[in-house]
């Protein structure tokens, strides 16, 4: 039962790193960069986040360098969207809004897991899930030389905060760490499909 | 007395890591950029630069991830800016200033003893003294997509590395370890202070 | 014998070393930061790359912090632009141009080396050769709020990567690990070289 659940959540794990590759890709080519350039921003919008809090709670090698499958699954999506990128054109907007929200809500639960399998503090594995969900995003903007979209718009990060602590409180509340995941996982998956289709953004402060 | 000593120093890192959250909430506010980004901010400005030393000098999990304080301070300074950013103008520019150079003071000086700490060389420990005090403020940049302002503008790393350098040498110079640590910091919060009000600045090459 | 090629690898590590730090401070120069600017640089662009491969692979403090003598090369080539950046406007481009390929392939080599020491998978043995060879210029231009040239412009981290690619190769072939260094380090830099003299470029995706 055990080995059926991790598998399952390896196979989830592989495909939102394809979908955040594929997302990277797509980037790149708006920006006009190389293939080069195509395939680093693949491989950092997928990989970075889960690079990035493997190295702060000293699980080192990250595991995307330590299991080939991860950069390979990067690679592969850099390469469909090089191929396929007119044809790519006409997947609707919402689907790919959809299957990024699924990528995010993954990394997010997945992050907190191994964050709290690290003995980290229950407070900063939510926000090391977060990191997770909202790493690679964020280096891709960096190397875009943008302010990172996290930090501005929409609700991106603010769902995975809230899917990774409602998984620390449904495990308090004595829920299965299974059953805790899928709370957080739905949650996160759900409040950025509403926060999407509602327009929903976070408050600013006038700056007077 | 070295309990004291300690206490004292854990409660000026807390102090120096809520006036940074604070600073990087602001500069996030004049950025326009949402609430979350406004926390992200508060937290890379104020953790980033320890987090960054701990990651070279292999104290992993960082001490900022070890000790949720460290967080909960920087989202507390993070929630009062946001909360008083109306009220906060009209607290004199030069208490902020103030305010800051002693922040970069005590992170100088604190990070330059954790180096010690590790092992490292005195060189290195000097360099890595700068980088807890300048590191929160560049990555706050980085995400702002700008320069960072340490590296064109004021005398601000330069008084963090001649701080660690000052206390190094006191060391060697057979100070007690506490005094060649107030040593360094007086003279990084003096050179700081002198360097904003004699309008002091770095050479620049020129470029023909 | 073994002796003598590390020794050989050691200087010619410092040299690579030399010349990096000599093209982030010119870049410093450029874009008119300061002297603290001059040198955030000269170090960044000549050690970045390196330390961000150690930490990824476990090596940690990165040998850039351990062995000072790599700081102070560092140190020295910023101090040399600053210096000499007038007089050094008379060196010819191309021969700029050879000497940071012949860093470029010497980083990348050593980089795929180091990884394959720490038992890293051949395919990111060849990913974190590339990573030691364009992770300080890379660095260089986020610091410069630019996006990194390495992305969109140049045959640059290509040639690294086919140089580590060879080297492996090599290795797998029954060659000796010196001469698939040799063989790695050579396609490196001549692969770099003919795609500056023919103003080779990779393919970029047509955005409809």
């Amino acid at each position: 039962m055990k080995y059926a659940t991790d598998k399952v959540l390896f196979v989830a794990d592989l495909a939102g790193t394809f979908v955040f590759a594929v997302g990277g890709a797509t980037a790149a080519i708006r920006a006009d960069l190389d293939l080069l350039g195509l395939t680093v921003l693949a491989f950092s919008t997928a990989l970075a986040g889960g690079i990035f809090r493997d190295l702060l709670i000293g699980a080192v090698p990250p595991q995307a360098l330590r299991d080939w499958r991860y950069p390979a699954i990067a690679f592969t999506g850099g390469a469909a969207a090089f191929l396929l990128y007119r044809e790519m054109q006409v997947i609707p907007g919402m689907l790919l809004t959809t299957l990024d929200a699924a990528g995010l809500s993954l990394f997010a639960v997945a992050g907190t897991k191994k964050a709290l399998n690290y003995n980290m503090h229950e407070f900063i594995a939510v926000l090391l899930g977060a990191v997770t969900g909202v790493g690679g995003g964020t280096v891709r903007d960096i190397f875009l030389a943008q302010v990172p979209s996290v930090l501005h718009a929409d609700v991106y990060a603010t769902a995975a905060l809230a899917g990774s602590a409602a998984m620390i409180l449904g495990r308090k509340a004595g829920l299965r760490p299974e059953w805790a995941a899928v709370l957080g996982g739905v949650l996160c998956f759900t409040l950025r499909m509403v926060s999407v289709w509602r327009h929903w953004s976070l408050p600013h402060v006038m700056n007077p």
